[in-house]
């Protein structure tokens, strides 16, 4: 999407140096947009691991364009083969659970090894990296052209008045290569011209919301207002919000949704005030195995100091200041999981389903038992 | 309640000069304890109007010692009463939505006008404003002692296992002269030797929670958790949370809820996983005139600042850090409300009833229509 009137991905090959991979650091966002050069799989595995990259889509491709930087350190060593497994280890020892990032090092070691010379095997990295970070923005474009319609049914019935969208965290084009998966269908509609306006959770504790969502709208021009994660209910109640769009970590195949704490709240919200509450996600999110989310999807419990302190911009500078008591202890619950039957439907690359397990399977017949 | 192991009200007369009100300034909390001397009603409407004190029973206490500082001063004019009504005027201006300010200044009023000399006048605004304070405590004290029957009833059936409460915002001791509304029954509880635990939501974008609610309840020895606002409904689903309890700004005698925004998404989720939703409330909260408190009470928008914005400790200086993207806009709706229908009960000073006309006309017979 676009930064300062130019279109960008948020990784990609440097455009006059092949050996050199390019991010957003995002951990500057949304005080100060830098690019960063990435030139070994050092650099990348620092890269995920301080988050300077984060989101499944993102990390899968930054775990690809990683391959590519150890295929092109190993063409000058003896056992090109040797480096190149010991650069996988590294890459997927950066964040274990992410699991777009183990999926993308082991595609690349099953066709990079394949190839006949240390030339042809670089030249394998480099195009299969593309093609995995081709792959996640041409989902995410997908997602975006399913879900356009339920904004543009909506406009047809606003009479001119914009459409109010609601989102939290972070399920944008920051996220993934290109698009979002929960803001695709809304740059969509931005670009087709219908007058949207997001209303965006900042999203407590680590705010990716007000820092990250907010960024990337105001950037690509989509109005928009930060409000606290407490008001989502009163903006409902009062007719404020036409459709929530969230994204989502893990979805199982009974349509349970696991997303950024807090997103349970909203849709108990939506179902109160019968606003329709979509969840936007690539098949890549889709849990094959799980059947009950609130029960078996592990939520994992982060440090307190995400609560107890909060980053900003003072005097020109990233401060961290501290929010609570000394003696107080502090709990962070990073997800929860919003059960099936509060969920309107679900926005995938293939179309828009019911958040049951008959209708994701009627959309993905190749999972059936 | 205690701070630093000493009894303090967040109110009083100085111990030995009687022409001095001492308040705890709030400003401060959570990281500097500041007790602050007033000696004139303008210090007190300066206190008021900058929030060095807030809340509704502090607010109205505060209204009747300023006008006890205000007889002090007419005691030697020419014109006591001039003076006193002057004083008045000034004090009613520094918040003009807070009910209990204009109702602790027409008492002191009434009573002071009353008097036989200025020196009867000044006793009798002393005592006044004494017995305003005292009611508020008294009030509190018997929520507390109704609140606390809740909380033993969960405890008999834990095992030994403490009694998890959850409550938002500051309806702590702070907020009154002492012991709090929805704090009360948990200062009783703890109190009576009762194991319990409370998970305080930090309540953005003010952020009463983290920097209120837990500092009184960590000087006075109650174990809690900060968590943010995004929590609760995962706490619930997981039987981390027995009972919520939480203070309201304004309630419909048909049992509506007002109070700080986030609160009716934590009622929601009460609801949908059976946890028993309580507000306390002295009498003077209640709204004896509007019937349908989501359509009819009206909701402060305050500021953006409060949302873009947030105030911490950094090396020990308290600095404002900015959290969202420079041309980002954000919306501050201070409270929402709660349908009657989510709310298990009402914890009054005469006693708790369920949250409909029925029965808070029966605890109040006196606003029988």
């Amino acid at each position: 999407m676009n930064v300062n009137g130019r279109h960008y991905r948020t990784i990609w090959i440097k455009e006059d140096d092949e050996s050199v991979i390019r991010i957003i650091d995002q951990r500057r966002l949304p005080h100060e947009f830098t690019i960063e050069d990435l030139v070994t799989v050092d650099d990348m595995a620092t890269a995920i691991k301080d988050m300077h990259v984060r989101g499944a889509g993102l990390i899968g491709a930054a775990a690809g364009y990683g391959m590519y930087l150890a295929a092109l350190e190993a063409a000058g060593k003896s056992s090109f083969d040797d480096h190149l497994y010991a650069a996988a280890e590294k890459l997927m020892s950066t964040r274990p659970t992410a699991v777009n990032l183990s999926w993308a090092v082991k595609r690349q070691l099953e066709a990079v090894t394949k190839g006949d010379s240390p030339a042809d095997k670089v030249a394998i990295a480099m195009r299969t990296a593309n093609e995995i970070a081709d792959e996640d923005a041409d989902f995410c474009r997908r997602i975006g052209e399913h879900g356009v319609r339920l904004i543009e049914e909506i406009a047809a019935g606003k009479n001119g008045r914009p459409v109010n969208i609601l989102t939290h965290c972070n399920a944008g084009w920051l996220a993934f290569v290109d698009y979002g998966s929960a803001t695709s269908p809304i740059y969509a509609a931005f670009d087709r011209g219908i007058d949207v306006h997001v209303w965006v959770d900042e999203t407590r504790p680590r705010n990716q919301g007000a820092s990250l969502t907010a960024w990337e709208l105001g950037q690509h021009g989509v109005p928009h207002t930060v409000i606290p994660d407490n008001a989502g209910g009163h903006l409902m109640q009062h007719g404020l919000v036409d459709i929530v769009i969230v994204g989502t970590d893990r979805t199982t195949y009974t349509g349970d949704v696991a997303n950024k704490t807090g997103t349970y709240l909203k849709a108990l919200a939506a179902k109160d005030n019968n606003v329709p509450f979509y969840v936007a996600l690539p098949s890549s999110t889709f849990d094959w195995e799980i059947r009950d989310g609130v029960r078996e999807i592990p939520i994992e419990e982060r440090g307190p100091d995400e609560v107890v302190y909060i980053e900003g911009l003072c005097d020109g500078e990233i401060k961290r200041v501290l929010l609570t008591p000394a003696g107080s202890r502090a709990a962070n619950y990073a997800f929860d999981v919003t059960p099936a039957r509060l969920v309107t439907g679900l926005i995938t690359e293939r179309g828009i389903c019911a958040a049951n397990e008959e209708a994701i399977l009627g959309l993905y017949p190749e999972h059936r038992g």
